[in-house]
């Protein structure tokens, strides 16, 4: 950190550029905002919405979903209990690398396991790590079921070959204190997606 | 990605924020510069400096190095082939996301072996992966020697404990076709920063 070498009209130090200075030139705060809930509550779609929101406020986000992770770098991850929780851990390491890079990533995965959650809110600083608990009952997630899944786990159970499907034969530990609970059942997508970015906003991360 | 959510005044669309609308916000284009070479042959100090440059331009980059990975995302991973060859997909598939926030990724990591810095290239489209090879004869690394590990493997070596260090016992796979070619010991830092920085300006990444 002390070499500084000169050129002709700038110093460079040999410091890396700072996680403030990233925020001052996007104009916010780097966060996570970790949603969480049944496969079908909406948690993508509650996603994909903020961040037009966001984008349209200038602000840089940046999703985490099953498409660009579960065939990148979780595609050598399975699901025994170990996968599951390594599958959230990377998750959650690559949503504290965004959010140090001052980026508002949004991850969207069902993340079932109260631990595992948990273990990645420790991993960051207070405030960073922004659980929005996207609630619904089963029943109202199996009523909407919009790629079969619950009509699937439902008939592997009948047949005797449990899938561990959350909400059906795996449980889902719901946040006790999240920052964020949205319901499902008497909220639209939009409305919810003005529920988080109102969060932010209120709380500063919009601006550095 | 057909159903549309009116609001008073904006349409919000069921479709994700595209790549491009990221890039054009951030002015820039997402794009990995993937830095290789051996130990002590200069590659964070030039990331470093290479990132000041690029945020005096407004530009913005983000650094995955040792201090970032190694005790986060890839902390489960040890030195075995297997491992090391993990420790780089890992590293290439968090580039990768960065590349498509429209983030300027800077990797500096050994990465000795041809096989998996390929792989990486391979995972992404022609032009996004910036292969940055930093030249330094073994005898010349070994001079600088700024931690010391050198002289660890050499002792290691000498009294039967090979530790696999890169350059002494395991070897480092030149790159064929890098992109950049730097040659550090006729090149300072900052003229080696400079030279990346040109060629991601003459390439059209700095713009949307």
């Amino acid at each position: 950190m002390s070499t500084q070498i000169k050129s002709t009209n700038i110093t460079w130090h040999e410091g890396s550029v700072t996680r403030a200075q990233r925020e001052k030139l996007l104009n916010q705060k780097g966060v996570t905002v970790w949603m969480t809930g049944l496969s079908a509550s909406g948690k993508s779609t509650i996603a994909v919405i903020a961040e037009q929101m966001l984008l349209h406020q200038n602000k840089h986000a940046y999703r985490l979903d099953g498409d660009n992770i579960r065939h990148g770098l979780n595609k050598n991850l399975g699901f025994t209990a170990e996968d599951r929780a390594e599958n959230i851990r990377r998750i959650g390491e690559v949503a504290r690398l965004f959010t140090d890079a001052g980026v508002i990533a949004i991850t969207s995965f069902i993340s079932p396991y109260k631990k595992d959650r948990e273990a990645v809110r420790a991993s960051m600083k207070p405030g960073e790590f922004i659980e929005v608990y996207v609630n619904v009952t089963v029943e109202g997630a199996e009523k909407r079921d919009p790629k079969g899944l619950y009509k699937k786990a439902r008939a592997a159970l009948a047949a005797g070959k449990g899938m561990g499907f959350t909400g059906i034969d795996d449980p889902y530990e719901a946040p006790e204190k999240p920052e964020i609970t949205i319901e499902t059942e008497s909220t639209s997508a939009e409305e919810a997606a003005k529920q988080i970015v109102a969060y932010l906003d209120k709380g500063g991360y919009l601006k550095a």
